[in-house]
């Protein structure tokens, strides 16, 4: 790929919502869809999906639009997704079982090859056919299914630690759900999961609405 | 508010973690924290900090960095978080009974007032300290408690319809976990959390490292 053709992370966080609304419209029996028919399911421009797409090469034909098999094909394969991923999961909280029991993952290529604890009452238990075992086991069992993803699901105080014994261990790329911003060393991504930040950046529309003067 | 002054979207975003990471050196007894200092904890660089927090005011001191305490507390007030703020839950799944149970929302300022489901299993029973009602009772809820947020943790083909009746009951701003981008009406807020597309965004550059050739 050029480099001045790299596209910017924002335009890497958007692929898989094109991949996954080309999904849906390829169980509808869509065959074709275009870029405005595109970005008002994403809520994004039609001029921003072009331009989102030109970055992979010449994939819409004018007047025609995306053949959406084709385009889905092609998103999944910038993706990494022609092959499936191991990751493994940190936390067996309330939040950690709901993510291990998630069937959304696996649909999507993401295989939970193992859960990780610290806690003497989970550690040795059975969970969603997995047998939970102690954070020490993680170097073992990440070279065994060659993982290189991990979901974090621990509280703010532990997520940090957790984060350093899995970049020990040769994991690349963190899904953290601790609500605190966890630091890694470069070459290693981190994408954070947090419900309250996203709520407090509506409610500063909201409080802004509730205080203009009465019409 | 200056109309030029208004602050983008991303930077409204970020806002809510400038104001965790405050909160955090609060704790630590910190008292003031510079540009640079600030920006290294969330992973932004110390200019973005200081364009960031420009479009709010003057807020910093050259060379002494930002108080702590009244930095917080400023951001704390743009967030409209000198009020609490009730908000609803739909689908009691696993998913939704983690955030039923998760003591991360009371703590900022978010309180659950009101569990809906539609499973005839559930509706009536007590969960987290509330009685989980038929979504048919959405809009008395909503109305006696003033809700203008809600949190959805239905399933992807049930996700439009719930918002539907969310908006209908006078919801401004929701929280969507289903995997599907859910359409609002113009004045209604939306954020998705999405944990698969966040990890495929990271897959994306994986799979590119892999293909590499060695060294």
């Amino acid at each position: 790929m050029d480099k001045q053709m790299m596209p910017p992370d924002v335009v890497v966080r958007r692929l898989p919502l094109y991949a996954r609304t080309l999904a849906y419209l390829q169980q509808e029996g869509k065959k074709s869809v275009s870029s405005q028919e595109l970005g008002a399911r994403i809520n994004v421009t039609a001029a921003q999906i072009r331009k989102d797409l030109s970055y992979f090469g010449q994939l819409g034909k004018q007047g025609i639009g995306y053949n959406v098999d084709e385009l889905l094909q092609h998103i999944n394969r910038i993706l990494g997704l022609s092959q499936d991923w191991n990751v493994v999961l940190v936390g067996l909280g309330p939040l950690g079982q709901a993510i291990a029991r998630y069937s959304g993952f696996g649909e999507k290529g993401i295989h939970i090859v193992g859960l990780f604890d610290v806690d003497p009452h989970k550690v040795g238990t059975e969970f969603a056919g997995l047998t939970i075992r102690h954070v020490d086991e993680l170097p073992m069992v990440a070279r065994e299914h060659q993982v290189r993803m991990a979901i974090v699901a621990v509280s703010a105080e532990h997520a940090q630690e957790v984060v350093e014994l899995l970049v020990k261990a040769g994991v690349e790329a963190i899904l953290n759900y601790a609500p605190v911003i966890v630091q890694v060393p470069t070459g290693v991504w981190v994408r954070h999961i947090d419900p309250v930040s996203l709520l407090h950046s509506m409610t500063y529309y909201l409080a802004r609405e509730s205080t203009l003067p009465p019409a």
